[in-house]
């Protein structure tokens, strides 16, 4: 049985025709929920209150996905879960304006009349930021008894966790990476502000990829990448000043001086390029753009913290990696580039975090540990 | 006859293909020096003192610009010039180690041997990136007396000059876009430091340019850039938002989101894009980028004013219109960009200002007149 359940529609195209659902939902420890049901990879993370305060933290939080063109599975899903739920009686789920569940990002206002009609689910909207802001701070804060398993740095290929102490976590820049890229600076919960952002993100990073290479998706795209050598394309400080660069400015002869530079200069066409040197220069430029605004914008090491998640970020280590190269070298090494496991569910946690306003209790005031998570999110 | 010279030599490529060579000379106002000599097009400035202390400043400055792929016309011309000056004796010039030019730039040291060998004219280094800030600071200080001629704003179409109170010049930033982007705090005389950069400069938009639409040069690409529609190619708020943009974070809906984000999502390939869409979308991705991180590192507003200059800039007037923008989106309409008229013989004013450390006047102690232009520079 569902104790409570929120949806995160992540938009991916203008039209919403790549929109994914991303659904966070909480079940009592002595619940008979499923982990797998009909078919659907469903992640689970299991908390355990350290105060016997709020035993509705005695239980499960669920993590699953579900792409829009299959959205009649994500309804089967729902139905096969959430109709037995406790929270409501028959009577109620028979009164169909009874089923409330939290809802942000634009499918939140697309989908309503389906959730509506189909299922008597009311869709509750929540503003996204305000959600993403508040899944980010629920999963910082996240106090865990082991070894910590939320935070992580990613370096030369190495993840390390990182245990973060709560009283010690604002303020902390979340960037997040969609199509565009938006960076928040965050002082506390519910305490936010837009600083600012850059149109270079994961959607210029696809869009010219495809262009240039003609790969048909991101992850192919990463892989290419990862095979290219781009100072084949890029023109570095030692094409300017020689191997010993130029040192009375810091700039080392490996630095790259101009993405695409030496494009500019070889009388070569499109086809002339291996596409992996393509591709590998253009993951550097960007991923090196948005750790240099970032850590810019973190007040060049003010912020203790970059929290770096959004959808062309998460899972994929090539991304990861550049953009921990791009911060380190910036920031001079003072600072590392961070990222969160469950990242790819912050909208869905922070509108589940909002039924606190509901009465169903706090899931923040006190600790929760973690226990045998199932697998690492995508 | 010549009172004094200096050379910049501005690297183009890394093999010095490209190199063009910037000459500034002074002449004596009663000198019978051609401002057009040997089909070379020369600009010049009158210069008038406003004390008579320093009588070497009623003359001209002169500009001009060679190719190093026609380097024999400019050691013809420097012949026809030079070797006639004032400022050595015949016996001095027979004696070839006693004429001494400025230079600076990577080709000061690249055709040390040929103007030795040839003229017997000993190049006199200067580094390059204190070349850069004295020649700004000079123009920069120019006082003038009628018209203000040299600094100017560029939005819409319209070039409007600025006086700038030379007391109240420091700080500043000088943003240099060449293959990439140096951006220089200016504290006063000699007194800078490389602050930051970009490896998104000029390099980049030639050389995505050049795959992306086949132009063969960068007017063309301009050019094209200017016919073109990039919201056929970029994500604006309004496709993620609708048209009411995301108003609570201050969006407009025709913010970019995403510069190709529209592409990333399209079924496309290369060939069913106008080319001037792509051209117009990339020149907005880099002059925005760049005039953000201009903006940032001008502490947000705290530095007064922000000169753009270098080999991309100068005289390009949809560059100068697309980086203007970006800096009134950034500063949300607080600054403006700025550009210099000479800026492009920078490096070489500066190399001839440091004649003043051999005792051949201050040209900066006092106030100097510009006189009757002879036309703009590129």
């Amino acid at each position: 049985m569902i104790q409570a359940a929120a949806f995160h529609f992540v938009l991916l195209t203008s039209e919403g025709k790549g929109t994914l659902i991303k659904l966070v939902y909480f079940s009592r420890k002595d619940s008979s929920l499923e982990s797998v049901g009909n078919g659907v990879q469903v992640e689970e993370v299991g908390l355990v209150t350290s105060s016997k305060k709020y035993p509705i933290l005695d239980g499960k939080l669920h993590f699953a996905k579900f792409q829009t063109s299959k959205i009649n599975e994500c309804l089967d899903f729902i139905e096969s879960k959430l109709l037995h739920g406790s929270c409501c009686s028959h009577q109620e789920i028979s009164d169909k304006k009874q089923l409330l569940i939290k809802a942000t990002g634009g499918g939140a206002y697309k989908y309503a009349d389906l959730f509506r009609e189909k299922f008597g689910i009311r869709l509750d909207k929540e503003d996204e930021m305000d959600s993403l802001v508040a899944g980010a701070n629920f999963l910082l804060k996240l106090r865990i008894c082991a070894v910590p398993r939320e935070a992580f740095t990613y370096m030369e290929g190495q993840k390390d966790f990182v245990q973060i102490d709560a009283s010690d976590l604002f303020p902390y820049l979340l960037v997040s990476i969609g199509s565009g890229v938006s960076m928040i600076k965050v002082d506390g919960d519910g305490k936010f502000e837009l600083v600012s952002g850059t149109s270079l993100g994961g959607g210029t990073l696809l869009g010219m990829g495809m262009l240039l290479t003609n790969c048909q998706s991101f992850d192919e795209f990463l892989e290419l990448s990862h095979k290219g050598d781009n100072r084949n394309i890029d023109m570095l400080v030692r094409d300017i000043y020689g191997v010993t660069g130029y040192s009375k400015l810091g700039l080392s002869a490996t630095t790259i001086a101009s993405s695409f530079g030496k494009v500019s200069f070889d009388n070569k066409e499109l086809k002339d390029y291996k596409k992996e040197d393509l591709a590998r220069s253009l993951l550097r430029m960007i991923s090196n753009n948005v750790a240099q605004i970032a850590y810019m914008n973190a007040g060049h090491g003010q912020l203790k913290r970059i929290i770096f998640g959004g959808f062309f970020t998460r899972g994929h280590e090539y991304i990861m990696e550049t953009i921990s190269d791009g911060v380190q070298y910036w920031s001079k090494g003072k600072a590392k580039a961070m990222f969160l496991r469950h990242e790819g569910f912050l909208g869905a946690l922070g509108a589940f975090k909002s039924y606190e306003k509901h009465g169903l209790g706090s899931l923040m005031g006190h600790h929760l540990t973690e226990q045998s998570p199932v697998a690492s999110p995508r």
